[in-house]
């Protein structure tokens, strides 16, 4: 069987296929989302993501179709005219334009490729609304460590902050009594089939939603916050949502809770630390990300000395393991390792092992 | 095991289950969106439902989170101004409200809960853009046949005309010469899981949206129309989708077109023509729709001479068979019985039977 090392959809966390067998046994498939199975459901999700992520009880867990959908509902829901972004990779830079794309004035502040941000550095223009930061830029594996997220967020308190932490979650720690809100999808660190995004918000971005509408504001219909949070109230989703994926979701974050956090990140550094050791020392790899501060524990990207999709094919035939190409431009000279939870240590050595026999 | 006559989320499909565990045989939670292994479940998809609905080339596949979201999406896209709906229960009015809610100048024909509309008697208001019809108002279990959707089309041949087809499809048989768009979910017919928007949309619907972002509208961003399309033509996804649900969804109509889907309908109109002949005889059920050429195949609605909380629970102790209840107010004397491809002429029967005993 094949282990996936791709940044997403990457490899089923290995409880995943059971949730789902139990899912189908329990009819979980045909039950109403206006029955108490469900609400039983969405309540247990709940409940186990609050742990996980530790949040307070002024933020709410609301779930979406996909993390894309989120950069749109967040822009269309909590900027009246201006919004900031830190932009530094094909990520970044989509959530960016879709500000632009729904007519909002977005700021941005650019670094190259590869290159990360610093707290220190970061000046937000004065009539900014949210601040929009990426946690874990997918396409260049570059990171931003939650202190500096922190920081940016206490220099300016008056102004919302919204965290892209598709391919980090859970493994960012966030205080979530900082942060205003924060996204992800289930494809990447929580080993599950796609198809869901999970948006973590609180009473302030509710509340300016809530202003933005009563103002002639559109903030969408079923998917605007207030529509949102009306339901969640009840543990009731405004649409027919993606029963079984919520179910699992549940399930996966309890199994994360049962080792738990500090753990599974202490593991991801482990692990990262394994990868990044390996590329430093080989002749055919090079750490892609200069500053070490700023390279990614869950995506690590390497520069390839020979083509990026030979490197890949020999691993696939030796090993049976799939690496991700290098994202877009960097298709030929780059390969992406996702460093999730669903690859434990042993397959990393193994891959380890493999990359060195090249 | 149950037997759901639930209108959504309803019964699986008998193959469903199967389809998910040959989905994870493959590795499909995993495979990337911009792999060739996903271009041809898409493409699967894409083939079979253009069989199934008889779809010309100039109508696109799309897909999305829920058939809750294309109604939002339909709006954006296509309506700058005005949009006219035909209303007579509770999906077709939030179809209505989305329009206003999203400041659009929304027109509405109303008919009471339970009656249906001809064509003949409705009028189109001169400046709208979109014509918005419910194939089958699940709430109530009243339908409008597709020749009197045609009828409308016809004879208003400038306007864009888009069919809500949720609890219905693949039975309404739309002529998409004619109907520009239509749209449903995975888990009514499909006897899906949910999680799984289809939104069918041909080039004229394209062209409006195109037209629209050209003069300055907003149309949303990853999934305006546009978007969704230029997406298609390579047979990907913005974001990244619900993979497993394309990939079963392409395997079931696959299944569908084994069958054959006029044999589907008929064996539809035999199983929705036993249940109604068995309420007019019954002393404890009677038909809630009382014109004939209105009521629904797919979603039949009976009143209750007692209390149809009890009907639910003795049909549930007796028989494991799960009924739907009556909609919103309707809850405390209706009953609504999904006559979906899931449940099959022997299990109509066995219901009828139960029905029958109490």
């Amino acid at each position: 069987m094949s282990t996936f090392f791709t940044p997403g959809p990457a490899a089923l966390f290995p409880t995943v296929e059971a949730h789902y067998a139990e899912a189908f046994r329990q009819n979980i498939g045909s039950i109403s989302h206006r029955s108490a199975a469900f609400r039983k459901i969405y309540q247990h999700a709940d409940e186990q993501l609050r742990i996980l992520f530790g949040l307070p009880k002024e933020t709410a867990v609301l779930f979406t179709g996909s993390a894309t959908e989120i950069w749109e509902r967040a822009i269309m829901n909590t900027v009246e005219h201006e919004s900031f972004h830190l932009v530094n990779g094909s990520f970044s830079k989509k959530f960016y334009d879709f500000s632009k794309e729904l007519h909002k004035f977005a700021h941005a502040m650019h670094k190259p490729f590869g290159e990360g941000f610093d707290a220190s550095e970061v000046e937000v223009p004065e009539y900014a609304e949210l601040i929009c930061c990426t946690a874990n830029e997918t396409s260049s594996g570059v990171q931003m460590k939650a202190a500096e997220i922190h920081k940016i967020k206490k220099a300016n308190k008056d102004k919302l902050m919204m965290v892209d932490m598709v391919s980090s979650a859970p493994y960012t720690n966030l205080d979530f009594n900082l942060v205003d809100s924060a996204m992800f999808s289930v494809q990447k660190a929580f080993g599950m089939p796609a198809g869901l995004g999970v948006w973590l918000a609180n009473e302030k971005m509710l509340e300016k939603s809530e202003r933005m509408k009563l103002h002639e504001g559109i903030v969408g219909t079923y998917h605007s916050l207030p529509s949102l949070w009306e339901n969640y109230k009840k543990f009731e989703t405004p649409e027919t949502p993606n029963v079984m994926g919520i179910y699992v979701l549940g399930k996966v974050a309890e199994d994360f809770n049962k080792i738990g956090v500090d753990v599974m990140r202490k593991e991801t550094d482990r692990k990262a630390k394994a990868l990044y050791d390996f590329a430093d020392k080989s002749a055919n790899f090079e750490i892609f990300v200069e500053n070490p501060n700023h390279r990614s524990a869950t995506v690590v990207v390497l520069n390839c000395k020979g083509l990026a999709g030979d490197v890949i094919k020999q691993v696939q035939a030796k090993s049976d393991m799939i690496l991700g190409s290098g994202y877009g431009k960097m298709k030929e000279t780059q390969i992406r390792i996702a460093n999730f939870p669903a690859v434990n240590e042993e397959q990393v050595q193994a891959l380890i092992a493999t990359l060195g026999s090249l």
